[in-house]
């Protein structure tokens, strides 16, 4: 006999697969296609591994690549919504929250709550763990849209000031990575990828 | 000015999207399309945080998780050879390790050798997380050509034995997670998608 709990843990599993079709709206470096969400999540992850040093406080590593990974499950009800998105709140949506509680409500009851917790306390952004996850959420598509000639910036008239600001978050985790960061956005001023 | 060791790591981070690009055999769950290494990835590390209780014995669950999220990078340059390949040794190529010296290179020293150390800790596979590690490579595609009618089971005519020894490697991982997948095999045997 099959545990219960196995099987609703590999439904979980299966369900999460759809995470593959969601569509972001920044492309990859290379920028001939726009990024899924799995290939995100990855990609947060590898960055907290190899840039956890950085970080301005202790951080429990386990937690904030937990929180890279499942952070965006919840868009498999909910849908992507771009940082600069004028129309809705790029964050802590209601649709969000009930997409939370479907989807990590598959997974057996004191794991399902565990998974609620690390979501929540990524979203709410308080904890070390978050502000350095939040750090990573908000670097890479800076890596991407430096690298591909402008990409989400130029594709949506976004501006400088307005990135300045969003991408201000990188700071609450790490001063050095926002010293980098804010390196990058005024070099994208001056090389006329981004506009002042 | 912005640290060396930083702006390596930086590169290494541009680098590693490349493995968005490496195609997979195995597709997805509704097999509409392959799958590619970086959401192989991110599946393998989702599914060990939310099977890490199945292992026989205690890992640790970061190494587990740096494991199965680095282990593909090397295909960057070695590209992705089919578990079932006949004329090529699925694991542990020259090109491999050639490939991992080169990209994990990229890194400051001492994180390069620690990279080097997790993947081919991983590769030998005698360590309890390289056991789970292993489990969770094993695992994921018998889940998709299970839930895809038999997937790459059927397009290159693998047959029942094979499969059985080349999944028994889930075993040494974990027994509850291998009776669970022997029991797929089994099923699969009775629904006609894998030939005996």
């Amino acid at each position: 006999m099959i545990p219960q709990d196995l099987l609703k843990q590999i439904d979980f599993i299966k369900e999460i697969d759809k995470i593959k079709y969601i569509q972001r709206q920044t492309k990859l470096f290379n920028r001939d296609r726009r990024e899924n969400d799995a290939e995100h999540s990855w990609h947060l992850a590898m960055m907290a591994i190899v840039l956890s040093e950085h970080s301005d406080r202790e951080i429990d590593l386990l937690k904030v690549i937990k929180m890279v990974l499942i952070q965006d499950i919840v868009e498999i009800d909910a849908g992507d919504t771009l940082l600069y998105a004028q129309n809705k709140s790029h964050e802590n949506t209601a649709e969000e929250k009930k997409g939370a509680e479907r989807i990590f409500g598959m997974l057996p009851e004191k794991q399902a709550e565990k998974f609620m917790q690390i979501w929540t306390e990524f979203e709410t952004g308080n904890s070390n763990e978050a502000k350095f996850a939040k750090s990573m959420d908000r670097l890479e598509p800076l890596l991407q849209n430096t690298s591909n000639d402008g990409g989400t910036w130029k594709e949506f008239g976004v501006k400088y000031q307005t990135v300045y600001a969003k991408k201000k978050v990188i700071k609450n985790g790490s001063t050095e990575l926002w010293n980098y960061a804010e390196t990058l956005i005024e070099d994208s001023v001056k090389k006329g990828i981004l506009e002042k």
